[in-house]
């Protein structure tokens, strides 16, 4: 037990810095088990149980930390706070696990899947970048991908790596895997880009 | 349960539609379930109270289509695998609904969450629609709002009516509310656009 507690050291920005962390990946490894059925993934399917593993660890985290930084009432109260909405992004990230257990399951299991989950408002598609594509060693951020085209890459495959979240600096390459989500629309703008039918317009 | 069975008519696409709208439901309910603690509304609370509710009814649906749908081995294997996404869809929303218990906390309970929330590299923000926008009188869809900005819409407030993830043909109005979704940078442009300093670009 004494080594644990040494392991932690208490900051004030670690509990925002992990209660960030937990609300981003709850959200993220939702879009990312609904993909991993959609496209019969096995590699998004591995991401997602890393994603939850990672969601333990930060959980055990935010536990140690809130439990030695708690020394008022006041401190008490706010930390069970933090701790309730950790335990739910927990949770939701236990149900995407759920949803993954799936791929394990033979093939004739789940069919119906992949037809079912394209039709939501709101698609999760592949792309790959094209050699002729203008977006070509500039980065996400740069591009500002979102803003222009409404899609959100969720995850990038280069080889045989997945990233999922890619952070804005990273910059796109030939032969990239984008895994992106939004509209029809923003779908068809960004095949012409990615494609390199069309110029970026930035 | 006799009364039960004849309420609920079998047909192939309903459960294709009960699983998309339980998919689509358990991705808004968490953005809508961390707004509200951002923005510290029990609007948006009770919307997610309402999408818990919606949720329950939607898994019992599906529960009882695919027992009355489920002739051979081969269905149940199928079916099977769907409410297995089905109740994780619905762990989620209960998840949100843990989330949003925090608002019944006093105050003091829960000071630290607004400002922790905002720190996600993707905001939750309101909005107010100006009278001199030139989006107003324009639908959602018309507009093409996701794809030109980034930003998605996931709630609109009109007067004391809260709309969660409006359709495409809602015509916006001056004074709507909108609680939108996406980057600092998207956020910056569409403010341009609803505050009526700059002229919608299509």
């Amino acid at each position: 037990m004494k080594e644990e507690f040494e392991e932690v050291e208490y900051e004030p920005t670690s509990v925002k810095d992990l209660l960030v962390e937990m609300k981003d990946t709850s959200e993220l490894i939702v879009d990312l088990a609904y993909a991993a059925i959609m496209f019969d993934s096995d590699e998004l399917g591995e991401e997602v149980r890393h994603l939850e593993s990672r969601m333990d660890f930060l959980r055990y985290q935010m536990r140690m930390i809130a439990l030695m930084a708690s020394r008022t009432k006041e401190d008490s109260e706010r930390l069970a706070g933090i701790l309730q909405v950790a335990s739910a992004a927990e949770t939701i990230s236990n149900a995407a696990g759920d949803i993954v257990d799936l791929l394990e399951k033979r093939i004739e299991a789940r069919p119906f899947l992949p037809f079912v989950l394209q039709e939501a408002e709101e698609k999760i598609r592949i792309l790959r970048m094209g050699e002729d594509s203008s977006m070509r060693g500039r980065s996400i951020a740069d591009l500002k991908v979102e803003s222009e085209t409404g899609m959100r890459i969720i995850a990038i495959r280069r080889g045989r790596h997945w990233t999922y979240d890619p952070p804005g600096d990273t910059v796109l390459t030939g032969d990239d895997l984008l895994v992106v989500r939004g509209t029809e629309d923003g779908y068809r703008r960004l095949t012409g880009y990615t494609a390199g039918e069309e110029a970026w317009p930035g």
